[in-house]
């Protein structure tokens, strides 16, 4: 007969794929979160927060989002109501603007902050449920809202400690990609839908370059490719002269950098008064770029290669020339040139954000300007190697996203930040606010002086210092000098039997205390108390002093 | 045959029983709980923030508070789990110290702000998810936690605009009624199951005093009681021996008012070395009250009653009187003089902490010490009728919550604040920060000069003032103007061509302008022009000129 081990108890455990945030975690995302959002409020945005089940019918089974489609949610039934938990801040925004639309100022400007919650396999820091911190503007068709979201995310970039130069906001139109494709013969803008399989093949093939590389990409838009192992997946069928066109955007990232350099060389030979003496870049720059060029010369800025004042010029010369006649890809770059424009006439030069043609990731889902944040400077992989840490928040304009209840196409435009991933920058600089000292334990030694230590540490709160006393069983002092080394303690302050009857405390350095107990001698030590006997008034400014001296 | 209208399109609603949150109702909400959240650090407090889905065996689907059997969560299977939304933020900090009870310091003091979840029928400011503000000191046994946290909810009733006067904090000790239970022959203590029934009735019964009155009560501690309708509910049967105690613990307050009254007069007739001249209250009077009798003679506060020094004493002389020598009810009275002594040492006197014998609520659910916090000023109800504001938070000791995990019984205490209420509260007293104010408009006279309104916007930013450039369509001006009006702008900026050539602008002074246009003389709009034109380079300075005078 099995033993009887009563009823079984239930195991204390977060759900696979969850987690939970402990004291500097928690006050570390806060601060950083209440950064972006004063810089959000300043741009005139308002916070909207709302609740974290959705129907399912308004978040949509079908996401706009093609990039994924097997995310799911965490969905359950209700009174024949299907309800779920959000995936993301832009749908339940989606809803919001349909539902209050003749409430909602338009254009609307809002922010988020929250978690979001994915039923995905959970993997190493990857998890179930994620902060997102989004601002988005509804109802805006100018471009001049992309553009303010772009100066937006720098200046929350550097409002939470990401120094310029340390960062880079990368821009692109997906109408340019849009113009490719009808100059390569597999876009007919008369007939939006026809061809949908050969763009098909071809998005995933461009969103594959990383991997593949440039020929690899080629093998893959013409007849197809044979991997390593022998598979052969068959291609999207172009002939030469429309996988050229496309070719030539994959290979404008290099174009632009090539004519920026000429611009850099032509620059430094110019006559002194600033006017351009020859064309840059030999064929097809517009009288606009001739425009914009002009107003460099006068500011030029000499910063690194590639976010100096002459990429952005190159990148939209070698963009205007690739969309040829295209009239979507004509519009995409002269929304680009305008975004740039304005972005200038604020003081946002290249320096802070670049037009970046290979910026195609989530090109699917949007439908204008797309933006990315990197963050440019190194870190160390798992394996010790240098490499950039890379992208920090994306967006871009996604017009179709009201139109799901409502019928009518809304213009909105947005930006989400990766919380965790800035977060992980934050501590990769050095920069997150030390959040994690501890109070100041004020132990006890005498159990029938409770009021007395309690007294301390009301004195100690009344002066601003975070303090406690010592809460755990006093029996054993040993036990709360431990508690005061876990709770990362600067000071412990004491007073027993003989202390009281004198009237002074003994306040105890923890900081310089353990520094001592690793590396002193014992001149240091002696020299260098780590503890100090002072009268019991003088308390406070003992402890106030003591840790001024650690910072 | 029905008429084609095409696919559905999904409903732009909430779900039922939630709701979301606007501006200010984010923000005003937000900055209370940093308040709150900075009082909690300062005492020592760490935040935890735990993931919003528990599963259901953690949570428990027999949740010790008996006091709401009935309430559901929002669960659902995952991969043969069970998942579910937390309906609080003590089960999953019980889960949490059961956990990671080898790395938390002992005792661990954390606080928790979130949204919980209730799966109950919705109704009028009923909603199925809300916030919660929880703090929780666990394994302390000491009722100086107890103290702690009644003080840290003082303060920070005070910190986020409540004044002291306004509120008080009401102290009794589940262990009191245990002992008048002992005292009635309905508990015993060697067979602690025995009577359980008995206890459920009496248990109900007192719940029920504001609606029964002492009458209805006492029939239901008897044989039982008929209501107007003529419907018979059974009693426990008890004899008239037996009622007496309870029910003498239910006249407790109006005893205690009574002795605090006697305190006061005799008080006012002592001499003038203020030595006490006689005993006070009759019998029973015992030697610890005497000694803090004495004390409160060397600091006495006339502050209104019941609020005022000689309260708790008297409080504390009739529960003794009443537990008569059952050892768990002197428990309680000691810890009731310990954690008022506690607080007095602080200088948290009886205008702020009071013992309470009334507070019943929840007696259920906690172990030994319960607060609640009460806002005494009044307020209209929704009939124009004066009320007391009531209760913004309660709390208690709960020391068997974690032993579900572990097997071991660990001691806890905590508070939780009614994140809704208090805010009304606040509002009710016009305490809520003026988040409210809308940005400057940048209002677009002319398309094409688009990145000079940015750089007007840009300029004002970078001085700290909110302001945005209108992004909707600029061609009805009107419109611009009443996007300024929805958004609350204090103030719009105006540059058509003719300005423009002059280098000057438009500064219009919305809240100025609301005024006149109600109740302005011919006079007044003529001396205080609304609109005023000032050269372009005084924007920003005319700009905080205007809003300064707003306040």
């Amino acid at each position: 007969m099995a033993k009887n081990k009563g009823p079984r108890r239930p195991k204390a455990e977060t759900p696979k794929g969850f987690r939970d945030y402990f004291g500097a975690e928690v006050t570390a995302r806060k601060a950083m979160l209440d950064r972006i959002a004063a810089v959000y409020h300043r741009y005139g945005f308002d916070a909207l927060e709302t609740s974290a089940v959705e129907t399912v019918e308004a978040l949509g089974k079908f996401l706009p989002d093609v990039d994924r489609p097997n995310e799911g949610v965490f969905a359950w039934e209700e009174d024949s109501d299907w309800l779920a938990l959000r995936y993301d801040l832009t749908a339940p925004l989606a809803r919001v603007a349909a539902q209050y639309r003749n409430d909602l100022p338009t254009p609307y400007r809002r922010y988020a902050m929250g978690p979001v919650w994915r039923n995905e396999k959970p993997g190493p820091g990857r998890f179930r449920q994620f902060y997102q911190c989004d601002a988005d503007t509804v109802g805006a068709a100018s471009v001049a809202a992309d553009a303010e979201i772009c100066a937006m995310l720098a200046d929350a970039l550097e409002e939470v400690g990401i120094p310029r130069g340390d960062y880079v906001i990368r821009v692109n139109n997906r109408k340019v990609l849009n113009g490719v494709m009808e100059v390569a013969g597999i876009l007919d803008p008369a007939e939006p839908t026809k061809f949908e399989h050969e763009r098909g093949i071809v998005l995933r093939a461009i969103d594959k370059l990383d991997r593949l590389g440039v020929e690899g990409v080629r093998a893959l838009l013409g007849e197809g490719r044979k991997d390593e192992s022998g598979d052969f997946t068959k291609g999207a069928g172009l002939g030469d002269e429309q996988i050229a066109p496309l070719m030539a955007f994959l290979n404008a990232p290099q174009e632009a950098m090539a004519r920026s350099k000429q611009i850099r060389d032509f620059v430094s030979n110019t006559k002194d008064d600033g006017s351009p003496i020859n064309v840059i870049g030999g064929q097809g720059v517009a009288e606009e770029f001739s425009r914009l060029f002009a107003a460099l010369l006068r500011a030029p800025n000499e910063s690194p290669s590639p976010a100096n004042h002459y990429w952005n010029h190159a990148a939209l010369s070698t963009l205007r020339e690739i969309v040829g006649e295209s009239s979507e890809g004509k519009q995409g770059t002269s929304e680009l040139t305008e975004i740039i424009t304005l972005l200038t006439a604020q003081g946002y030069g290249p320096d802070r954000i670049i037009i970046d043609p290979s910026v195609v990731r989530g090109l699917g889902y949007y439908t204008g300007p797309v933006f990315e944040a990197e963050l440019t400077f190194e870190i160390l992989d798992e394996k010790g190697r240098p490499r950039q840490f890379g992208s920090v928040a994306g967006g871009g304009r996604y017009d179709d996203l009201v139109k799901r209840f409502t019928g009518q196409a809304v213009p909105a435009t947005g930006v989400s930040i990766g919380v965790d991933r800035l977060l992980a920058a934050l501590a990769a600089k050095g920069r997150l606010e030390d959040a994690a000292q501890g109070p100041v334990v004020v132990t006890v030694m005498d159990r029938a002086r409770m009021a007395d230590y309690m007294g301390m540490v009301n004195e100690l709160r009344t002066a601003g210092i975070r303090a406690e006393m010592y809460l755990g069983n006093p029996k054993n002092f040993g036990n709360q000098l431990k508690y005061a080394d876990k709770r990362q303690s600067p000071v412990a302050i004491i007073q027993g039997e003989d202390e009281a009857a004198r009237d002074v405390v003994q306040v105890k350095d923890l900081i310089l205390g353990a520094k001592l107990a690793v590396d002193a001698t014992l001149e240091e030590w002696k020299s260098q108390p780590a503890q100090v006997e002072v009268p019991r008034a003088d308390l406070v400014a003992t402890v106030r002093e003591i840790m001024g001296r650690h910072g």
